[in-house]
């Protein structure tokens, strides 16, 4: 099996030596992730300057690495279109340090490579950490290397793209297959002044609670203190939608 | 109506001055929008550096902006959190140059600027010219002073995202309402060597001309000249899959 590994902490971050530790034991493991932290960038592509991609040896295994300046996004397309030598079976982004639930996963850089190995046609899953003060990685190494055979046993076809969130401790509650939650922040930016007396802002924000009737949520169960799974897809039309959008339009003059 | 206009070509863009000039006569316009190009940034948030916010006049116009050095996402986040004084009823994001259709949305910072207005709960759209070569807004400004007004009466509530690409031209054939359709693309990269004998890689890619079986998509719509209508919703979980993934899982020690 040829796997596909990236994320958006940087090629050099600890979570990337977690997950390579995770897959050499599946099959050949390529590593292709930004040269640096990239968060929150989403699903960016670098369109307006060039790429540069360097070798890179990961301390303590054979792996190859290339580390790219650009986004997450871009490595995927570059891993796929041209330094991969053939398609991968499956893409792992992660090992991200922070957890990526509910609608914040369109601003994740882990999730978005994810998504772009998916829309490219191959299975996915981000994989990260639920907590920004632990690294204790171990409950989601053991997860990750009981879970990644089983789903290559039974699970990996072009759709499959999973979101996976791990509490930071060795010992989760259990596994549960999830809906994505809602998270919402109070204090979005604050608000400061620099040393030559101009107003500048700076995005902080803490999450809110989640309400209580969010049941079966990704947000709910890391909560709980239990390992998340929710399948994505990627159709966004809202199918719901469509009589009340004709109805509206259709005995109006628009053009 | 407060109406929040943003986009992601820059506060300076021509098709940012069309869209002003639909919207002055619904309501309170209130600019704010990247001080620059942010193409193709999807739902980045600028999170390791601080923000700038500068006003700025939009000429022809007795509306104020503000242009921020960031991303879309971090201008609807800036004006709702802090630049505007209550909440807007509308968020509007374009007009963009080129088209944003299928999933090439979620790279687009344009859908993104829309995206972000409705995970704060604001009705919010996302307008594209989808032309690259042609800079004929007339269609979208005809469609656009006649659909927004008829969207104000009969459908402004959280929830409401649309996905709008006009062709660029005086008569569209009608409107469509349309699904998210595929975009694929060939020759992504070039692979070019600088003046110092070093490889680098630029992000190219054509897209490939739809299967013929993708009806009622807004890649279709747009290609015979209909203006394409999507509405858009934000949970991404697939649910189809939550009985497979339980029936994988269930049986397995993954802990």
């Amino acid at each position: 099996m040829r796997i596909l590994a990236s994320n958006d902490d940087g090629i050099h971050a600890r979570g990337m030596r977690i997950l390579v530790g995770c897959l050499t034991a599946l099959g050949d493991v390529f590593i292709v992730a930004p040269d640096r932290q990239r968060s929150a960038t989403g699903l960016s592509i670098t369109m307006h300057r060039p790429l540069r991609v360097k070798k890179v040896k990961i301390p303590g295994f054979k792996v190859t690495g290339w580390a790219v300046d650009g986004t997450p996004a871009d490595c995927i397309k570059l891993a796929i279109e041209d330094l991969l030598e053939g398609p991968p079976d499956l893409v792992v982004s992660g090992i991200n340090l922070g957890p990526n639930l509910g609608n914040d996963i369109l601003y994740s850089g882990t999730v978005s490579a994810a998504i772009e190995g998916a829309i490219n046609g191959f299975p996915a899953l981000a994989v990260s950490l639920a907590s920004y003060s632990s690294e204790d990685y171990s409950g989601a190494s053991i997860f990750l290397k009981n879970f990644l055979p089983v789903l290559a046993k039974g699970g990996l076809r072009p759709g499959t793209l999973l979101n996976i969130n791990v509490p930071a401790t060795e010992r989760p509650c259990g596994v549960k297959i999830t809906r994505l939650g809602s998270r919402r922040y109070v204090n979005i930016f604050e608000k400061r002044v620099d040393p030559r007396g101009r107003l500048y802002y700076w995005l902080a924000g803490e999450p809110v609670e989640p309400e209580d009737g969010a049941v079966e949520t990704d947000v709910e169960a890391v909560k709980n203190n239990y390992i998340s799974i929710t399948p994505l897809q990627l159709d966004l039309t809202d199918y719901k939608a469509f009589d009340w959008l004709k109805h509206l339009t259709e005995a109006e003059k628009l053009l």
